[in-house]
């Protein structure tokens, strides 16, 4: 691609941690790093990317249909890229991302049973084949990752998507499966059941490896 | 596809006279066809779709992405499939409907240069493959439809989309063209730059002939 910077993703079901390793990593490389880290997720703080990404999440929209949100998240996900990832990769930076196309793929595809192919290749087409140099999976058991959602969750915030079946986190750990073994080069495994810490310090070992030129 | 009902797609450039001929042939057949009848046009009231169409005409976004545009439109059409035109079909009714997928092809495909096959491919996601029975064009000179738009615009009413150039509307109309030569069959093309009563007699012969049940 010819980017200058390097981008890694952060994959998992919901409640392995990701946020809160990122949350921590971004704390723990930010006094070495500076500006030359970001840590996004979408929509990212882009006023498009926030609006399509309301349309999503609205309560009032039950009657959305499982294509239309596809189409959402990879418009929502065009302009994440287009505003956020690709500029900042070419201005050399580290690229931190919670979540990015592979969580598509395993949950409209896999979870929503709209299909993976499809969901990859919409997706192709939002990001012209960016791909992260790295993605870091946060492996855990379905039902422990829901327990630690439901231990802390503000159920006031709760929205459109949140009331799933466990059928269907299993559907998109799966899809997750599908995607390591499809692409084993690219990920790297962790056992996010493990204390944060310890998850924290295997994210940190595997960004190292993967991006050395920003801790030398 | 096992519909009972009709599709018919209306296409052609701005100012064509496409929603004038619609309007006029809604109120001639409304009296024989009644509720067999369903005129629409994207986003077709669907509460979702005019949420997304709003997110693309919103003047404040001009930092919106040409595929972020290209994936909204996708997912609006796929909304007023699901919620309009898929149960109509189903119903039996007939189906006229001011733009479809041709357009998306035409306009972001050729206009904005994304490429027709990549925009076909979107699309195909959003509808499944649900085509038009028949597309009847509304061939009119690039020249002539925007004078015809020009000089019968409220310009208090100009949106985001309305400022583009001579040779953006060039581009469209040769897409039409491929469009034209690639699906002969599914297409009858109509001169319109004849007089309004013309056009719409020539598109009711059209319709007329494609969908000879509702006029038994
Ligand atoms: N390693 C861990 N051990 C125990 N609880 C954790 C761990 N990592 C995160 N949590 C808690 O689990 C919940 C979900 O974590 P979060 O980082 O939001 O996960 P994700 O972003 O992957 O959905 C939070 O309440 C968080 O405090
Ligand atoms: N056959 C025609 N001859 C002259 N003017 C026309 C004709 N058809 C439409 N118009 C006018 O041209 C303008 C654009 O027509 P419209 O139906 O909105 O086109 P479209 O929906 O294809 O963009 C309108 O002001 C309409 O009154
Ligand atoms: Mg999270
Ligand atoms: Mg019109």
């Amino acid at each position: 691609m010819g980017h200058r910077g390097k981008f890694i993703s952060f994959e998992g079901p919901d409640g392995a941690g990701k946020t809160s390793v990122l949350t921590t990593i971004q704390e723990l490389l930010a006094p070495a790093l500076g500006e030359r880290l970001i840590v996004t997720r979408e929509p990212g703080g882009d006023p498009i990317a926030e609006q399509i990404r309301s349309v999503i999440l609205d309560r009032k929209n039950q009657a959305m249909d499982v294509r239309t949100e596809a189409l959402l998240y990879a418009a929502s996900r065009r302009q994440h890229v287009v505003s956020t990832i690709l500029p900042a990769l070419e201005n050399g930076q580290l690229v931190l991302c919670d979540r990015f196309v592979d969580s598509s793929i395993a949950y409209q595809g896999a979870g929503r049973k709209i299909g993976e192919q499809s969901i990859a290749e919409i997706n192709h087409f939002a990001t012209q084949g960016l791909l992260p140099a790295k993605t870091i999976y946060f492996d855990i058991p379905v039902s422990v990752g829901l327990k630690r959602i439901a231990q802390h969750r503000d159920t006031k915030k709760i929205d459109r998507l949140d009331v799933e079946t466990v059928d269907f986190h299993e559907r998109v750990h799966a899809g997750y499966d599908r995607l390591i073994n499809q692409n084993p080069d690219r990920y790297v495994v962790i056992d996010a059941s493990q204390e944060l810490d310890v998850v924290v310090a295997e994210a940190l070992t595997a960004i190292q490896a993967v991006a050395p030129e920003y801790f030398e």
